[in-house]
């Protein structure tokens, strides 16, 4: 993609990107995760070396209190089944009547009816930032693709982006499709994220992880979805990349790039974040 | 704290430490888990690194039989929903049958009505040891606080002492306030571990480990759960030392203190452990 | 055991055992794993080390749809509850409508009526392999034995082989016991695994990620249950034999175990599987 030139030395991307994760880290938001049990581990342990606060709270009995007490939710439908998808709905829409931000992460939707129609549901009670694959984003606006593949996609991000943006104006939400380019619409603008390592789609939940990263830092940039949800990205990606100079494999690279995270400082973010403009 | 002087040193403990250790290591004791989501795993590990046996065992059909095989039984609230909350109060009430000793975790106590009152439900049914941050303490003795902030405290140990003390008195069980310094009282003695290091706070789930590990001791000291709970703590604070000689961040963290745990040997337990009477 | 001479420079095993997982690379069969939450960070990040891609879906509303997308379908009854046996009687059911080979990790088989119920009555399905200790499999044939205490085996995997044969003989599967040395046998033949390290029992649930491994194998390799399940042994333990190499303790083995696994190479694999007919 010719129009990714410029992704090096973007010093006033990198300053804020800084910027965003110094005000994670001061202000340590609290991140209500509803989440799949594969992801639980990997994103509380994200969400903490980030700076925020997590905390898996998915009954409904609780929802309404424990969800106006966190400054955002992370919804993952991952390992769904017919009551947490009754929580989650409950949670979006306390959320939605608190005025505090929500994301989604539509873990394989397209796989199968029952997925795709609660993710449809989710959707439209709008979310501040939806995060998938490109198999995912594609399925999520109901384009004519092959059905997803369980919940690793077979396509590049690129290919979404025209599905991103039209899914970003019909559900009037931010989405992010990741790959080894990651794209964050509103549906006019775009923003091209170039942070990570290829090895971190062999370690599982990821991007579950990294969905909840993003409603850390939506939380607390109020009015700047877009750009918070690239900074979480390249930040993420970043880390990546820092625990890939240690790593022998997918499993050290986790350790590594969590380790990277929780240490990243003002010098490395800022001369290594790559964000561009598309 | 001047009450804290003399952590250093005090063979006593250190010698009992071991020997406790050692005990947990040979009879290999079977801890039944009924826990959130997020600490399975490294519960799991931590109570195996220990040389115990855990289970987690949640289902109802299941209890009667189960717990009966059990040698402890720690319950964790975490990632509560009603069905599991009957299960736990199953468990309980089948080891105060059985004479087996059963140890709380009040995760979030006072963030939610609804999880404070299945919280006080359990603690009516008299666990051995409750062991818990500064904050859940004092909303489990009901301490006029501001609301829990999610699970992470927001107060240091020392706050809660005396909130423990009476809370211990109340429910006849061994209390345990976990932070910088750990503290330890049946309501008259009051013992203090200073073993740890800062950066467990940001692994997800050590809180919920350590509780794992204070049944496993508990299990294999019958009629000494203060001195078994602080052992616990005092051990896996000290793995936790050891582990951050050779950490970088909180992944490798986790992966260096479960090693130690696993490795712990007398020399270093006699000479580092720090619990004090106070 | 007299008759595990030999096990040393099989070159027609090793040989094998290299083509096996290079299909399973090639091929990245999709494994859906309804599993216990404690493994099911291992799990996936186990069956992503190999090449294949994990899916951790069990809602009864979208089990016919997915596991016709699925290869293989993996069945873990560790943390089991009524709903979730639902879940798995109705994959595995889809799973034999739909030719697609399912295994099966009857985890703590015995330890209760309930849970050794729902297992014989998985076990009627016909999984293509059942996976278990010795005493797991010694309780799954109804022998008269102590019951299962916990989790973890109290005996060596030989002692159950004439068990093995018995269930494989009556349930018509292939069936893996697995201890210091592995045997797997359809009844009549036997294969000895004798890779591994002990250490490796010290890692929760590694036991129930090997079982997903069998799934990937068998997914790309139909017809031959019984080789496919010991390549899987046999990688698996060569990959902790490696990982043994740099750990300290079980956190950090299981950390190069999983690296090893992602990074097996074809001389390695031939010069150090261990399988031999017995």
């Amino acid at each position: 993609m010719a129009s990714f030139r410029g992704f090096r030395g973007n010093d006033a991307f990198g300053s804020e990107a800084w910027k965003a994760l110094c005000r994670v880290r001061e202000a340590a938001p609290l991140i209500q995760c509803i989440t799949n049990f594969v992801s639980m581990d990997i994103m509380a342990n994200t969400v903490l070396a980030a700076g925020a606060s997590p905390a898996m709270v998915h009954a409904i009995e609780e929802i309404a209190e424990f969800t106006a007490l966190a400054n955002a939710v992370c919804i993952n439908v991952g390992t769904l089944s017919p009551e947490w998808i009754f929580a989650m709905k409950a949670a979006a829409s306390r959320a939605n009547d608190l005025k505090k931000p929500w994301v989604l992460d539509p873990v394989g939707v397209g796989a199968t009816t029952f997925r795709t129609e609660k993710c449809l549901e989710l959707i439209a009670l709008r979310p501040v930032v939806i995060r998938g694959n490109a198999s995912e984003i594609i399925a999520a606006i109901g384009a004519s693709v092959e059905p997803t593949r369980g919940v690793d996609s077979t396509l590049p991000s690129k290919d979404a982006l025209e599905a991103a943006k039209e899914l970003a104006r019909a559900s009037q939400s931010i989405v992010a499709v990741t790959g080894a380019v990651d794209l964050v619409t509103d549906g006019k603008r775009v923003l091209g994220v170039s942070n990570g390592v290829a090895l971190m789609q062999r370690i599982t939940a990821t991007g579950c992880a990294v969905t909840a990263l993003i409603a850390a830092f939506v939380a607390v940039h109020p009015g700047r979805p877009l750009e918070a949800a690239a900074f979480a990205l390249a930040l993420f990606g970043l880390a990546g990349e820092i625990g890939m100079e240690k790593a022998s494999g997918p499993a050290s690279l986790r350790v590594h790039l969590l380790d990277a995270l929780h240490s990243l400082d003002e010098v490395t973010v800022i001369s290594r974040i790559k964000i561009a403009q598309i």
